[in-house]
């Protein structure tokens, strides 16, 4: 039977893969990486940093596919369908991709950043595909250290305070209101700042502990009350988007004076 | 001027340490390593076993030192002031051990279970060791996979679902009631087995996966509908308990129809 790693290689900085990861890229077979376009040719470079690193030469091969185009321009309700239509989409693609390019025998996988749990859809999709009984084979997850993670510890703080909970969360979830029941809240793929609503009135006690690029060598991190921070996010995410042509970032929002 | 490393060990599979940690640990002079009694000695044999497969030995000290007792007696209102004193207490001891046992010129590292951001107090603890100003050191935080992200891998689901907030909370907290606003909740920190409360009526529409000593050769895994999952799950932990003198577990609570 096939078999799939989905693997967890951290959020950036190549030293954050895990013996296990390193493990599981050197009994794989074919690495299946879809490129999403030109914007993200970096960080499809950088996973062939880490095979290089890792996997002796000749032992494996690499199969590339354009991942389908989002309709990112579908907003509100018609979020999730919008997201279902790409899952499809990817579905027939990941299908085609294990039944033609793995042999019955071989062990293929797909490297996802950060944590395969959070806000990634490749488990997913693997479902679906098992579902249609196209094509069997058996997988395992290999846990990443995710964007999250990383985020905090560059900061030195904690996701959480003592006994408290923390969410996590979206920038379209946070733009309709701050969480309930929580103080802490890090918010993920956020694609128009939706922590500037905080950052006048009623968000003067609110800290922000922002990253971009967290573990590359093109990390900015910036923290601080967040009135004070957002301009200076603001204008330092223009730049180095405007540089780069693509941006990764994540933060943490957390109130100074807890409700509860 | 001093260091200190605070490493992310994972959450139980030495595989889970990162070459990041490794790293870290290889530029170790002095580990802190504290016991918390007769039932975590296998958390420390664990620990040792780690330096022992990483770091050429006669190249480091090894410093034990016990940690102070919590008072878990202390219920409600009350658990964060006694939360506080056992801070107090433990800044006591590692102050000690960083100004005795660490040369001006030497690295300490302190080795957390799972990832130095949840649920662990030792970056609060360092913070309040430099406020106090008798020990001057620089730190930083090396993040580790954590029992949430093991826990999702070995289910092979994923924290959140498509678009949604997933919540990170105490067992304490899920007793006082289901979180607000999310519908995917994360429980660590539970000695009660606070899910009993949603296992019965008003629970019908929760799924758990739950695991012990993820990771490990003792690991147990039960997922499924809370109502026939979680008569197992109070079996199975009380053997496991009993079994081996203490336990580390850690749940995800799933609604099955989403409210929102």
């Amino acid at each position: 039977m096939r078999k799939i790693h989905v693997i967890g290689i951290g959020a950036g900085d190549p030293d954050q893969l895990t013996l296990q990861a390193v493990k599981a890229l050197r009994g794989t077979d074919v690495f299946f990486i879809l490129d999403k376009g030109e914007v993200k040719a970096d960080l499809t470079g950088l996973r062939r940093d880490m095979l290089d690193a890792h996997v002796p030469e000749g032992t494996y091969r690499v199969v590339e596919a354009r991942d389908p185009e989002r309709d990112r321009s579908a907003g509100g309700a018609a979020y999730s369908p919008a997201v279902g239509d790409w899952r499809s989409a990817r579905a027939d693609i990941y299908e085609r991709l294990i039944a033609e390019e793995l042999a019955e025998d071989e062990t293929g996988a797909f490297l996802v950043w950060g944590d395969p749990s959070l806000y990634d859809s490749t488990l997913a999709i693997l479902e679906e595909v098992l579902e249609r009984g196209g094509v069997a084979f058996a997988y395992d997850v290999v846990p990443g250290i995710s964007s999250v993670s990383a985020l905090v510890a560059r900061h030195r703080t904690g996701l959480n305070r003592v006994a408290r909970p923390v969410q996590i969360t979206t920038g379209r979830r946070l733009a309709e209101g701050f969480p309930e029941g929580v103080d802490d809240v890090v918010v993920m793929l956020d694609a128009h700042q939706a922590f500037l609503r905080y950052a006048g009135e009623g968000g003067e006690d609110i800290d922000i502990y922002w990253g971009a690029y967290i573990g590359t060598p093109d990390e900015i991190l910036v923290s601080g009350p967040l009135a004070e921070a957002a301009p200076r996010i603001e204008r330092l995410r223009a730049e180095a988007r405007e540089r780069k042509g693509w941006i990764m970032d994540t933060y943490l929002l957390r109130r100074r004076t807890p409700e509860r």
